[in-house]
C-alpha cells in the first residue's frame, strides 16, 4: 500500500528571497505554470500586500491544477484577526489555501515579537480559525521549530497543537535558520508525530545552511511527515531551501520512496524537469549549474578516463540513473584527461569518422590541450571543436579570408545635447580572389546603439557573396563572456550560441585579450560551420 | 571521552574529475598548502603515471603535516604486484602512503575486468600486502561499494576483509556512482562493522548525485566510520564530492560531533575556511557560488525585510552560526525587499548618516529598483550603490565631465604578413571649464593589444589635472561581464574592482547594450569613488 506525498512548491516565496533574484509577476506566471505541468501540489505564489509584484501576480494568477496558496503571518496581537489589516491583505488574493507562518520558538516570541507566549498562542490559534471559518484551506509555517523544540519542546509542540487544533489541514515544521542536521530532524519528527499531530497532517521545510536540505527532509518523510516544502533548483534565502529539483527524481525513482509513496509526478512529467530547472536559470539570467543533482550541465559528465571508456561499453557502471529519465544528457567532454577512443567516439557522434590508428588523433587532443592552456574551452563550443578536428584531419575547406576589419566606438553629445553612442564596422573579406567590402553601424529599433559586436556581425552577415543564401537564415541566440585572469589586462572567452531555420543550434568560441576580437573569431567560426552542414561549395 | 575522526582531502585527484577543471602542478602545491593549513589529515595528490601534471606534483610536492598520499590503481591480472608497471609508477612516488581503487562489485569484475572473482580478491590482496611490504600506509578504495553490496553483500565484503587481512590501515566505502541515500549509506557501514571492518578502519567516499554527498558522509560517521573523503567546495566528477567546505565546520561546531570526535582543525584555521574556498575559486577562474553553506558569498545574506530587521536587533534570530566563526561575513542586500530601516542601516556602515524620515531614502529604494529593473545590480557593486545615494541625498560633489570618446579597434595584416590588432581610445574631459584631450593605445608587455576597456582606461587616467595625484595608486582588481538578454541585441553588465595602495577595494558597475560604454561608465564611477574617499576638493 502507498501513502500519499504531497508537494509543495515555494519557489515563487521563499525561492524570491534569493539573493539577486526579484521575479516580475509575468515570470512568476509563468513558473506557475511550469510547476503545474510538473504536477506539485501546491504552489505558494508570494505574499500578497508585502511587495507590489506579489500582489499583481494573484490578481492575474493562472488557473492551476496545484492549489494556489498565499502566505503571510499570523494576526498581530492588540486586534482580532478579523481587522488585522496584514492578514486582510492576504485572504483578498481569494486563493482557495493560505499559509500564515508563526512563531514556536519562545525566544522569537519575546525577542521579535515582544508578547507572552500565551498571546502567541492565541495569535496561532484565532489566525487558523479565521482561515477555516472563512472556508480558507489553513495551512501553518511553524517558524524556527527545530530550534524551538530544543528550547522548549512542550511550547514548540503546544503551538502546532493549538493550529491542529483550530482546524489547520497542515503544520509545516520549518528549521528556518538551516542549521539542524538530518538525524535531528527525522528524531524530532517522530517526537512530535509522537506527542499526537498526525504525520498526515505534517509538513517539513528545510534550508540547505549545512548542505543537508535535501536529506532533512528525506528525515522528516522517514520519520513519517507527509509534505514536503522546496524551491525549483534550490532556490531561497541564504544558502536556499530543499531543491525540489533534486527531491522529485529521488521521490519517484529511488527505494524505499518509489514503492511506498504516491506523488503527483508522471514518468513523463519527470522527463521534463532539467528543460523547467534550465528555463528557470534562463528567467534568472544564470548559467546553469554544473554540479547539481539529475539537472546540472556535469550532473552526467563522465570525465575521468577510466569512467568515459568503461560508460562507452555500458552506461550503468557510472551512472546511478539513466540521464534521459530526467531530461538530461550524457558529456563526455574533451580533455586531457580522456583518451583517443573517447575522442574517436566524440567526432563520430558529430558525423566525422576517423579511422582507430589516424595519427592526427594525438595532434587534435595536443592542440585542444594547448589551446584550452590558453583559455578556450571546448566543453562548450562544439561547433568548434568540430572545425578543429577538421582542420587537424585536413579535411576543412577555405571559404573566405577576412583581410581586415575596423570597429569604432564613439560617445558624444548630440545636436540636442543628449548623449549618444554610435558603432561602426567595416569588415574587407576575400572570397575566390575578389574582394568585398561592408560597413554597418549597430542601431536598434529604438534608435539605440547595440554595440560593437552587433556592428561587426551586420558587417560580417552583410555581404558574404556566394554564400549569403547560406548564411540568410542564421541568427546569433546566446552571446557569453568569461574573463579569464584579472584587472583590464585579462583575456576574455566569448561562446556565441547560433540558430538557423532548420533548427540546428550550435555554439563556438574566440578567445583574445581584446573582447571584440575574440567575438570576431567565434562569430567567423559560426560561419564557416553553417557553410559546412549545409555543405555549401567553397567558391 | 573523544574519537578521532581523520579528514582525508582528493581535491587534487577526485576533485580534478571536475568538468572545465585542469589545475597545473605549480596549482596543486598552492593548493595542498592551503589544505595543510586548514588541519586535513591526508592529501590525495593525484595518480602518478595517469597524467603528466600528476607526476610533476608528486616530483615537486611540498613538505605537509598531513600525510601526501598517491592513487592508483590494484594490479591487473595476469602480472604480480610487483611487475605491474601502472602500479610501480604510484609506488614510484615515493608517498609514506598510498591509496588504490579496487573492485567490490560482480558487475564491474565481470563487465569492466573481465575477470573471476576469485581474480579480484587475489588481486587485492595482493596489491594491498606489496604496498605494506614495501613500508607504506595502504588504503583500499573499495569502488562502486554500495551497489555492491545491494547485489551481493558477502562478496563485497570478502574484497574488504582480503585488504584488511593483508594489512590496509583503511578501508573506504566509496559510493562510487552517487545513488546511495543517506538511510541506506548508515545500514549498510553498519552492517559492515558487524561483519567484523571496525570503524576505526572504515572511511566514506560520497559523490553528490543525489544532493546527499554531506548527509550520506555523516550517516558514515554516525554508523562508525572514522576516516571521511571529501574535496574542498565539493568539486568532483559529475556532482561532485563531498563537499569538506561544507563538513568541516558541521563537525567542529556542531551537536554531536562537536564534543564527541576530534578531528585536527583548530578554530583558528577554520576561521580561514572561507578564504580558502575563494582562493580555490579564483585558481579556477570561477566566480564563488552563492549558496554554498558557510562559505558562499549569500550563505549570510539576509534579503527577506522581516528577517533583515530582526538580525539588526539580535543576528542570532536569523542565523545558525556567526558568520565571522568560519571567516564570512553578514550581508543585508538591496532590494526592493528591503524596506528604509536596512537602507538607512548600510548607509551608516558606509558613514553616511541619514535621518529617519529623509524622503530621499524611498526616492534612493525606487531608483535602486528601477535600475535593477534596467539590469543593474548593487549587490555586488557597494561603490556605485553609494554614488547613487550620496547624488539622490544632494551630497555628490562635481569633480568632471567627460565629453566625448571615442575608440578604434582594428584588425589587419601588419608589413610582415602577420595579424595584428590594434586598439586606440581617445577621451576628452572638462574639468572646471578647462577641456583635456587624452589619447591611449593599449599595447602590453608582449607587445600585443590588451583590447579597447584597457585603452579607455589609459586613456581616461591619462591626464585628470587636478585630480592625477589621487588616481595615481589606483588601478583595476577584476573586471566582469554579465550578458542580459540574448544574442548581439543583449544588455552588458560590466562590474569592475579596483584598489589603491592604502588597501581600499571598491566596486562598481555599468550597464549598456554596448559592452565598451558599460565599462566606461564603471570606469568613470571608480575614479568618482575614489576622489570622494580621499575627500579630494573639486577644481
Amino acid at each position: 500500500m502507498t501513502e500519499r506525498l504531497y508537494i509543495y512548491d515555494t519557489t515563487l516565496r521563499d525561492g524570491q528571497q534569493t539573493q539577486g533574484v526579484q521575479f516580475s509577476a509575468a515570470e512568476k506566471v509563468e513558473i506557475a505554470l511550469m510547476l503545474d505541468q510538473l504536477g506539485v501540489d501546491y504552489i505558494e505564489g508570494g505574499w500578497p500586500g508585502a511587495n507590489p509584484t506579489d500582489s499583481e501576480f494573484f490578481a492575474t494568477a493562472p488557473a492551476t491544477r496545484a492549489t494556489m496558496t498565499a502566505f503571510g503571518m499570523t494576526k498581530r496581537s492588540g486586534r482580532s484577526a478579523e481587522n488585522d489589516e496584514v492578514l486582510a491583505a492576504v485572504m483578498n488574493a481569494g486563493t482557495s489555501s493560505v499559509c500564515l507562518v508563526g512563531k514556536t520558538h519562545p525566544f522569537h516570541v519575546r525577542e521579535a515579537l515582544g508578547i507572552t507566549l500565551d498571546e502567541n498562542l492565541e495569535n496561532i490559534r484565532a489566525s487558523i480559525a479565521h482561515l477555516v471559518a472563512s472556508g480558507r484551506e489553513a495551512l501553518f509555517d511553524a517558524e524556527h521549530f527545530f530550534d524551538g523544540y530544543a528550547d522548549d519542546s512542550a511550547y514548540a509542540v503546544a503551538c502546532l497543537r493549538a493550529a491542529l487544533d483550530a482546524g489547520a489541514r497542515w503544520i509545516v515544521l520549518c528549521d528556518t535558520n538551516g542549521g539542524t542536521l538530518p538525524g535531528r530532524v527525522g528524531q524530532v519528527t517522530r517526537a512530535v508525530i509522537a506527542a499526537g499531530i498526525p504525520g498526515d497532517h505534517l509538513g517539513i521545510h528545510c534550508h540547505d545552511d549545512t548542505g543537508n536540505a535535501v536529506a532533512c527532509t528525506l528525515a522528516a518523510v522517514d520519520a513519517g511527515a507527509r509534505q514536503i516544502q522546496g524551491t525549483l533548483n534550490g532556490l531561497g534565502e541564504r544558502c536556499g531551501n530543499a531543491s525540489l529539483t533534486t527531491l522529485l527524481p529521488t521521490l519517484v525513482l529511488k527505494k524505499p520512496y518509489a514503492s511506498t509513496l504516491e506523488i503527483g509526478l508522471t514518468r513523463d512529467a519527470l522527463a521534463g524537469l532539467t528543460r523547467i530547472s534550465r528555463r528557470l536559470d534562463e528567467i534568472l539570467n544564470r548559467a546553469p549549474s554544473r554540479a547539481a543533482p539529475y539537472a546540472g550541465t556535469s550532473a552526467f559528465a563522465h570525465k575521468a578516463g577510466l569512467h568515459a571508456s568503461a560508460i562507452l561499453k555500458n552506461p550503468a557502471t557510472y551512472e546511478h540513473i539513466d540521464p534521459g529519465v530526467v531530461g538530461n544528457e550524457r558529456i563526455i567532454p574533451m580533455s586531457n584527461q580522456a583518451g583517443q577512443s573517447n575522442l574517436r567516439a566524440r567526432l563520430a557522434e558529430a558525423g566525422i569518422a576517423v579511422e582507430r590508428d589516424d595519427p592526427a588523433l594525438s595532434r587534435i587532443l595536443d592542440l585542444v590541450k594547448m589551446r584550452e592552456e590558453a583559455g578556450y574551452a571546448y566543453d562548450g563550443a562544439q561547433a568548434s571543436f568540430e572545425l578543429l578536428a577538421l582542420t587537424e584531419l585536413g579535411r576543412m575547406q577555405h571559404f573566405f579570408d577576412v583581410d581586415r576589419y575596423r570597429v569604432t566606438i564613439e560617445r558624444r553629445k548630440n545636436a540636442a545635447g543628449r548623449r549618444i553612442s554610435v558603432s561602426e564596422a567595416v569588415v574587407v573579406v576575400q572570397i575566390g580572389g575578389q574582394r568585398m567590402l561592408s560597413v554597418s553601424e549597430s542601431i536598434g529599433p529604438d534608435g539605440d546603439d547595440l554595440g560593437p559586436v552587433n556592428a561587426l556581425w551586420r558587417a560580417l552577415a552583410k555581404d558574404l557573396g556566394p554564400y549569403q543564401t547560406a548564411i540568410s537564415d542564421m541568427h546569433l541566440t546566446d552571446f557569453r563572456v568569461r574573463i579569464t585572469g584579472a584587472g583590464v589586462e585579462a583575456t576574455t572567452r566569448v561562446n556565441i550560441e547560433s540558430a538557423d531555420h532548420q533548427g540546428h543550434r550550435w555554439s563556438t568560441v574566440g578567445v583574445s585579450p581584446n573582447i571584440v576580437d575574440a567575438s570576431f573569431e567565434a562569430l567567423v567560426e559560426a560561419i564557416r560551420w553553417k557553410l559546412i552542414r549545409d555543405k555549401v561549395t567553397p567558391a
